[in-house]
């Protein structure tokens, strides 16, 4: 990865040697490419080429490639199962900040006490993407649709380290103590209500650990947000 | 304090028995006190009374102090001074975050590749105080009018721990192994275009230590908000 040249994203990278849609959009009208410049294309799942711009058109920028680079993804994988917030700018800002940091997966869970139960995942998608360009990663996230909590503890069951992030007075471990060094991570963050009794003693049963995320009440997105920086720092 | 109390704010909590302004329109109003509800009422400054209400007017709403405690501030403080961003809400949802967590002072710095040089705090203030609230702080931060680099270097002269945040490739730590277990530290962070290399070069010589936040290209207040969190994590 070159910081100093644009990285665009084609998802079919392995077949199609042009950007099309609002990559092409953004290469040709806004960035203003010519045949002949140096541009990088990512497919967001692991795949880097250097190219260089050999056609400008209308609706596609065609490049050939130069050189191929696979990356492969880090040691510990962290999967965040956040409630979707009240106000969804408040997830998008959580979901951009995550993205940057690097995390693999989100899924919005719907719990007992969530007030909004929709969630529209395409305008997260354009989020996170934009957010993924902007940091240069070369694998994005994957955004689920949302799931019921039961549904999304029940799916987890294969997971090596599961954690619930939980407000209530009960026993539990700093998050920042628990981060395993590697094997995949889960973390679910509850609603603006937390999550209800019920919902917190089924997660125990099903093997997930209480974690603590510091003595500041924190909003959800805020949590998600710290939770997400906290993997990012134990990397160092 | 307790969390399930209603917690005001009343700068002069010292000399006055009553909220006014948003505070009492808030109790008033959207949270419909009547006369022998308990309250919580802080300064923002260590301060905090538990209280009854005992008249509930059209601009006022008086109260009784049943309790006063007198906080501490915690052993290490953090100082941000993070670079204005070209959007002002991506500032103000950095300081939002931040205050969660938990700091103590925030200086817009202006620099030489800053696009915004013009900070209005009125906005931010407001911000600040309603997540101080929201958090149930009981020392809030400060924010200060915004300095220019120089001004806020040659300020800083007698912080036992300074740190400058940079994305070059020159030789820097992790903050998370460089945080202090005590003693005042102030973190600077660049603007989008990030310090000048003179900028740097002035930092490194007035004793600030070049630290790092990670492999990751975050955005300025993306790098607030690790900073921040990185302090945080660590008291745990």
């Amino acid at each position: 990865m070159d910081n100093s040249i644009p990285l665009f994203v084609n998802e079919n990278l392995e077949t199609d040697n042009f950007l099309s849609g609002d990559e092409a959009h953004h290469a040709s009208k806004v960035i203003r490419l010519c045949v002949g410049e140096r541009i990088q294309v990512t497919d967001g799942k692991g795949n880097l080429v250097q190219a260089i711009v050999t056609e400008v058109l209308r609706n596609s920028v065609n490049y050939s490639i130069i050189e191929h680079h696979k990356c492969e993804s880090k040691a510990c994988r962290l999967h965040l199962a956040v409630a979707p917030t009240k106000n969804m700018e408040r997830y998008e800002f959580m979901l951009e900040k995550c993205t940057e940091f690097g995390f693999s997966r989100l899924t919005p869970i719907i719990c007992e006490h969530s007030e909004r139960t929709i969630v529209k995942t395409e305008r997260l998608n354009r989020v996170m993407t934009a957010a993924a360009k902007q940091s240069l990663k070369i694998i994005f996230p994957v955004l689920d649709e949302s799931q019921k909590f039961r549904t999304f503890i029940e799916n987890c069951k294969h997971v090596s380290h599961k954690f619930i992030a939980v407000c209530s007075e009960i026993e539990k471990v700093p998050l920042i103590k628990a981060v395993p060094v590697d094997g995949d991570a889960v973390v679910m963050i509850g609603p603006e209500g937390d999550f209800s009794f019920t919902e917190l003693e089924l997660a125990l049963q099903h093997g997930f650990v209480a974690v603590s995320l510091g003595d500041s009440r924190l909003r959800t997105e805020t949590a998600g947000i710290a939770a997400c920086h906290t993997f990012y720092v134990k990397k160092e």
